[in-house]
Formats: C-alpha cells, sequence, structure tokens
C-alpha cells in the first residue's frame, strides 16, 4: 500500500514538474524531491524520464475534460467555447506559465523522442476527434455554416489554441488567447 | 580576423543546435563540436548560453523574411500566402522537425528566462506588426471583409501558425500546415 501510494506522488510530481519546468529541464531529483521520496526510488516505479514523461501526458489527457465537449445538453459552439475557456484557465490564472503539456512536449521532445512524439500526436489526435465531433453537431443544427470542412476546422482549431497559449506566455497577456476567442468563434465558426 | 570569423562559425552553430535540440538539450560542447572550436572558446565570444540563444533568435528573426510581406508588386494575401509557405518549407522538407525557434523558444524557456522571453515577446510583435500591415492593406483593397479586426486577426494568425508547425511535427505530417493554409485564407480572410 505504501509503495502504490509513493508511485501516485512520484507520477503526479512528474507530472507537475514537467508541466513547470520542461522535459529536459526536469530532472529525475526533481520529480523525487516534489515527491519527498529518496532519488532511486524512482526507478522502482518507472524505468526512465521518458517512461514517466508518457504517464504525464496520459494523466494531463484525462485532465482535459473532453466529457465538457461531448455532454449533450448546452448548444455545442457554448461547449466548445466553455471547453477553452476551461483549458486556458489554469495559464491565465497563473501569471501566464505552464500552458499545454501536449504542445509543450510537441515542441520540445517530438523530434527527440519517438515515444513521446507518438503519444502526442495521439493525444492531439484524440482532441481534434472530440472537437471534430462538436462541430459536426454545430453544422446538422445549423449553427455553423454547412460548407465548413469539419476535421480541417477541428485540427485547425486545437493548433492554434496551442499556439496561442505559447504566445500568452511569451506576451504575458491574454491578448492570443483573447484573439483565438475573438477569431475562431467570431469568424471561422460565425 | 581569425577570431572575428570563429565568433560567426560559433554564433551560427548556435542557432542550428538550439533549432535541432532546442534550449536545454544544447550543450556548450554540441555547439564548439558543430563549430569545430575548443570548448573553452565559446567563453571567449558570449557571456553565456543564454547570451548565445538571444543572438541565435535575432538571427532567426532575420531569416523570416519580412521583406516578402512588405514588398508591394503582389496583392497582399499572394505575399502573405508566399511568406507562411516560405516559413512552412523548412519544416515540411525537412521531415517534420526544428520548427520555428521563436516559438519553439516560446513553450520551452520563456517561462524560465526573463531575457528569452522578453525577446520572444519582442519577435511575436515585430512579426504580427508585419501581417498586420499586409491585412491593413488588403482591407483597404477590399480583398478582406472591412469587419475584419485588424490587429487582432494577425495575432491570431501568428500563433495558429506556430501551433500549426507543432502539430505538423507531431503529426509528422502536412495536415495541420494544410489545415491552416484550409482555414486562413479560405474561412478567415475570405
Amino acid at each position: 500500500m505504501a509503495r502504490a501510494s509513493k508511485r501516485e506522488e512520484i507520477a503526479q510530481a512528474a507530472l507537475e514538474q514537467f508541466r513547470t519546468r520542461g522535459f529536459n529541464a526536469t530532472g529525475i531529483s526533481d520529480i523525487t524531491s516534489a515527491a519527498g521520496a529518496p532519488k532511486g526510488s524512482f526507478y522502482n516505479h518507472f524505468a526512465s524520464k521518458e517512461a514517466s514523461a508518457l504517464e504525464a501526458l496520459d494523466r494531463y489527457a484525462a485532465g482535459l475534460r473532453f466529457d465538457m465537449l461531448d455532454t449533450a445538453g448546452r448548444p455545442p459552439l457554448e461547449r466548445l467555447r466553455a471547453h477553452f475557456e476551461f483549458m486556458g484557465s489554469d495559464t491565465l490564472d497563473s501569471g501566464f506559465v505552464r500552458g499545454c503539456l501536449v504542445g509543450n512536449f510537441g515542441a520540445e521532445v517530438a523530434d527527440h523522442s519517438e515515444e513521446i512524439r507518438s503519444a502526442v500526436q495521439r493525444g492531439f489526435r484524440q482532441w481534434a476527434s472530440h472537437i471534430e465531433r462538436v462541430l459536426a453537431e454545430a453544422q446538422e443544427s445549423g449553427a455553423v455554416s454547412a460548407s465548413l470542412d469539419v476535421p480541417a476546422t477541428a485540427l485547425f482549431i486545437l493548433s492554434a489554441w496551442e499556439g496561442a497559449l505559447i504566445a500568452a506566455r511569451a506576451d504575458k497577456s491574454s491578448a492570443p488567447v483573447d484573439a483565438f476567442f475573438h477569431t475562431v468563434f467570431g469568424v471561422v465558426l460565425r
């Protein structure tokens, strides 16, 4: 039991450290220190830093709240907006740091680890497919144009979101995220 | 003379290494090896890895070919499209690696180095202002809607571009970049 709980603490600390520092700047000792565990204990639970990064991505993806996109009851475009407002709140409320782990690993690690690249790809594709379903629903209800290319638009919105978070962190302002909401909901999906 | 030339080689090698490996995974010895210089010589020319990263950003920005955006003669939206086609060719032709140094440093380093964050911010702002001028010209000529919010759209297009490059690297496909061109030129600026 104690061991299972320590694994959980290390896995959670790894997620926090990777989000805060990035992949390469995170040392195993940063993770174990944050978890209050001896450095050597890391390898009782994870084969490598890369293995813990893959689990961190899974944990991060589980927090993406796809249920907010999928649950009927509110109009589809309202759900889509609420989803991104929720996803942006962490970055905007934390002084414009951290951003999205999927995009950060994509920018920093995808070229150098085939396993992480592949996990980021799966994350993007899964996320885009949820956005695609919401857009298809909006299209069926007539809320967006019948001529909208739904798969391309879903992919575009997702990558535009990742770029907006990076630009907001560099600008230390919400202007790029504001421009995302203005253009996606006021122009692309009008 | 020899010394000035060695500085140039080290500065250029630093740009290549940062683009290929990212900031944290690049060691001083990676830079000096690539430049064919002894490791200690780095510090004859740069105070720190951060200082060479700032110069790498300047060198990268000088290659952004803002002249392609500014030079009249072709219709403004054609210039904008040619600019992004040119910017994407390196990533698309190199097997979907490297991406854009401004966005990569934004994702990886902006939270941790105030100097690099501020340089990324200046890079984004300078780039957005060139895009803004092209859009204003397109708006004056009637090529885009008079109701388009030009500053927000310029900022949005730039961050969408950064996200598209990251997603293309993760996906090892041009689909996110194709979706960028489709949506920006077919929907946002139609």
